[in-house]
Formats: structure tokens, sequence, C-alpha cells
């Protein structure tokens, strides 16, 4: 990069407007504590000078780093949640308001990401604080943030005993609007693809036996089948582990839109008419869950406030309040796969 | 946060193992120029003291700033691509490969950086390279870019005319490649539906023609429908622009595969037999392309490669050295959407 002949200081452009660095500093940034004539001054001096603020000094000057780092956790085995479309939905409402509120967004895959997080990010300075998105499996780092009092927050689900600020859907209460929809009509024996040991898919299966046992059917173990989040995965799921079912199977609730397509994909192939057969759920709404034949009955999520929740709690914590765990409401939408004509 | 009793320095640590600071620095960066020995008492030493590198001090001595900034240019008129599946592909690989390489990642979408990217991201010594997926519709900040000599590649197209690199598929061998092949099933008047106001699009064209010239049928300007990236676009389009040409069309080309669900949902509502009265070929190859119904014929990009080589030429470069733009292969992916059994 070609360097300009002389690099101009805080300090230059105060003594050449006559104020002090502070006064610049506060005019540069345009702040109205700064009389309008002056900061007219100061900014038209700096640039007729080139002058830029240096982000890093201003950074070690102010002890902030004006950057919130952005965690997406995810299973280090599999690619699952990297090509979630659900998951570059609320990224990119996260983006947003990050940069409305003036903070830059770094962004990190815990496959990727195995430093000591507090360490990395905050001791460092690299960051003002942490969204973290996905608790997945147990993560023992989450509980160290915790611990450690730095400013984050999480997207996932509450089970109640989280020593830190958790913002997710309503996962169990969508679950259950979704099975007792498959019961309504006429379902009678549905199965359970996803994998419980993420947290929020053990809460849409705790919602997925509150309808059953609502309906007075007794939830069957052996119908829960632990799946990966991909299409790829409802597809050999259902071809291993429900074909031999077929003859009693009716229903299929899915933990991700992506699941049910897979799913939907080995029933068709196989002669399974949906929903006339099997009807099927999936979770998430992502915008190809309309355009598959049939299209798909799935639970929407509300990524716009999800991760306009996640902004705000995290720079309320930042600047010294509290951040507060929130379920957002979720809702059904019902399309071709699990209407039935005849009930 | 707790901060420490006393804030250990570099100088401290360095003072204390009885080495200069230059050698402490090395030390603690494991550097095998300083002997096993001193490297591991200057690290037992930093360790014992909870010493951390502040990352803003280091950045601000060494003017790096070890940050690569990622920009998603899109539409600011849609959400079409930052709900891509595509995109969040190819930013997984540049994720891992910038970690594995030391570097943190910056993640802006062009939406909110209405910024002079010079400026905001070199000057302030932000990042020290940029990657700019998607060129868009022509953006004038990479021209400014690549007039100030910055460091950054693009993932895109090349026309051949641009002053910077460009690395991307071979979108034009890639759309002749899908165009052949429906004209090989027996199609005789092909749709194609993308906007080809976007480069790669134009370059997808640009090959969807060669192959109906190759065929000996004359493209029809009235069959070029500029569609957004999304299925709803490619539902809508089929629905307004191509049901009243049904008698005569016999295939579709679309630019993505979610352009391609959509037109497909559209002609299967309607009735239309896909693929024996309209075949439906799209591109990207995106995971749910093999579990849609019928299965989508498509054009594989090798989105691993992408990323890995757009790090490699972004950190050639800032090493002084030059990147080279490069065209990647592209494949065709044979599915149930466009294979007649009987031509």
């Amino acid at each position: 990069m070609k360097q300009a002949a002389k690099v101009m200081t805080l300090a230059d452009i105060a003594r050449m407007a006559g104020v002090s660095e502070s006064t610049a500093s506060r005019a540069l940034r345009d702040n109205p504590v700064i009389n309008a004539q002056t900061r007219q001054k100061v900014q038209q001096i700096a640039a007729d000078h080139q002058f830029k603020v240096n982000a890093t000094a201003r950074s070690l000057r102010t002890q902030k780093s004006h950057t919130i780092a952005v965690i997406i956790l995810f299973d280090a085995k599999t690619q699952q949640a990297i090509s979630d479309p659900f998951l570059l939905d609320i990224l990119g409402v996260i983006a947003d308001e990050l940069t409305a509120k003036g903070y830059d967004m770094l962004l990190s895959t815990s496959k990727t990401t195995d430093k000591d997080w507090r360490s990395y990010y905050f001791d460092s300075k690299r960051a003002d604080g942490l969204i973290v998105i996905g608790q997945g499996e147990h993560d023992a780092r989450v509980d160290q943030l915790a611990a450690a009092g730095v400013p984050f927050v999480v997207w996932g689900a509450a089970t109640g005993s989280e020593q830190f600020p958790i913002i997710g859907s309503d996962n169990r209460q969508g679950a259950q609007l979704a099975v007792a929809h498959l019961i309504k009509q006429g379902c009678k024996r549905v199965a359970f693809l996803g994998d419980i040991r993420h947290t929020e898919i053990e809460m849409r299966y705790l919602g997925y036996q509150d309808a059953l046992r609502a309906a007075g059917i007794k939830p069957e173990p052996a119908l829960q089948l632990n799946t990966d989040f991909t299409a790829q995965a409802g597809y050999l799921q259902t071809q291993q582990a429900l074909f031999d079912q077929l003859d009693s199977l009716d229903g299929i609730f899915a933990a991700s839109d992506a699941i049910a397509m897979g799913a939907m994909k080995a029933l068709l192939e196989h002669g399974i008419k949906v929903p006339q057969q099997v009807a099927i759920v999936g979770f998430d709404d992502i915008a190809m869950s309309a355009y598959c034949t049939p299209s798909l009955t799935t639970v929407e999520q509300d990524t716009h406030a999800g991760g306009q929740l996640l902004v705000a709690q995290l720079l309320n914590r930042i600047d010294g309040g509290q951040a507060a765990s929130q379920l957002l409401p979720v809702k059904l939408v019902e399309r071709q796969s699990s209407l039935r004509a005849n009930k």
C-alpha cells in the first residue's frame, strides 16, 4: 500500500483547528456536544489532510474494539449446520443490526475455533461481546464464558438451568402445534426424526410427546430416530429405519425442513403417497419449503425478531445492563405435505 | 470484566526470562528460530502470570490486523443472496481456511456496507485484505479498490476487462453443458430464467446461446427472462411469462437451483409433467437439489476449491506477490428433472 508523505495525527488536526484533542475527536465523530461551526472546521481540516481515524489506535485508547464476535457452533463430525439455510437468515439479520449500531462483525465457526474464547476474544480485545448461535451438543466453553462474566448471548433453547442469557424459539410449543396438527389430520403413529442430543431438538421432542399424550397416544421410544440436520440424513434414516414400519406408520415430524424433505423423497421414491399414506411436518420454514412438491407444512421461526433481540440484549449488557433470556413465539404454516382432503 | 491486579507487559515477561522483547515475542509465538528451552521458559513465565498478547496493541506495533474482511455483495432491493445456500457453503470454506492461516474474518453485507471500502477497511487498519463475493450488478466500489492498489480478490465472473483478480466457476461452459444436455434429451425450445445484469448470469446466458447455436437453433430474446435468485421469483416468472408459451416450450435452464425449483413447482401445479413435457436444469448443486421431486439436474460448482483459492491468492498478494484470476471447472449432474426415458 502506498504511504502518504506524512501521517497526520489527531494532535496535528487539533493544533491546526486551535482546539483540544478531545474536542477534535468529538468533532470528527460529529458529536452534537461540540458546536456546529467547530465540528465543520475540524472535519474540513481532516478532509483537506486526508486524515483517517486509525481504528486500531482508537481501540487501544478506548479499550473498546467496536466489534462483536459471532460463533456458529456445530458438530465437528459433520458439515451439517454450515449449509443450513436457516443459519444464513439469522446471520444476515445480525449483520445488518450490528452495522446499524456501528459495530463490525467477526465471524467464526466452532469447528475451527477450538481456542479459549475468553482469552481469544476478550483478553486480547478482539471483541466487546460474543453471540453464540446454536448450543449444539453441550459445550463447556459456553459455561466458561458465563463463569468469566464476559458479555455474551446465545441463540438456542433454554432448559432453565443455564447461568447465561438464551434467546430462541419456543421449540416445545412449535413441536406440540406440529404434532397436534398431524393427529387432527388423522395420524395415529408419528415418527420423530431429529438428534435429541442438541438441546433445541430435545425441546422439540418434548413437544412431540406433549401432543401425543394430550391425544391419549403413548410415545414409542422406537419411533424417535437420531438424525443429522441434512436432507441426506432424513432420506437415509427413512429408508433404513422406517420402511419396515410403513404398514402402520402414518406421520413424520422432522426437526428441520431439510430432514423432512429427505424423508419425503425416500417415501415418494418408494411409491408411498404424501400426505395420504404418510403426512409430514418439518421445522424452520426455509424458503424452499413452499416450493417443493408436495409443499411442506412446517413451523416458522421468527429469525428477524431473533436476530434483532440478540444484538439489542448484547449491547445492553455491554453498556452495563442485564441481558435477559427470551422465548420467541412460533407458528404453524399448513401446506400440502400434511393436509388430507378426507381425514 | 474483572481486571487482573497488575497487567503484565511483554517487557515484564522478557525481563523475568532474561531475554530481549523480540526474543520473548518470538518465543510466545513458538517460533522455531528461538531454541526450545528458551521458548518453554518464556511460555511458562507467561502462563504463570496469565500474560495474554493484546491483539490491538500487537496490531498497532506490526501495522497488521491479522484480519480479512469478507463482503457479500448483493442487490439492496432484495434479500436474495443472503438466503442462498450456495453462499453459506463458500463462506464456510473461507472461514475454515482463514482460521487455519491464523486470520480472523470480518463479515459484512454490501446492503449495509455503504462506506468507502478503502478508507473503512484499509486506512483504518481494520483488515489486511478483502474478499468480495459476487460482483452483483456492476459495483463501482470494486473498481475503486483496484485503483487504490489494496489487496483484494473477488469471487465472480471474469469478463476479461477487469483490473483485479477474479476467481470463479466457468459459468459459460457450465451453461453450455446444461443446454446441450437438454437438446440431447430432445428439447427444441428452451427458456432462460436469470437476471443477466449480473456478470455471472450474463456468462451463463452466453453459454446457453452457444449450445443453441451449436445445435442450429436460433436463440429467441423473448425466452430470456430476468429473474431474481429465489424460488419465489422462479415460480412467479414461470406462471406469468411462460404459461402462454407452454404448447411449444419443452425446456427450462435456470440460473440457480432455487429458481429451477420454483419454476418446477409452477409447472407441476399446472399439471405439466417434468421432464416429459418440460425438462429442467438448474445451476449450483445445492444440497436440496438431490432431494426435491423430481430431483434436479444441475451444474455443480466447486465451492471447496473456490474458497481455498480465494484465501491462498489473497494471502499471496498481501505477502507482496501477485493474485491471479482463475476459472474453475464445473460439471453437469444428471437427475430426474431432465432425463427422459424416451427421447
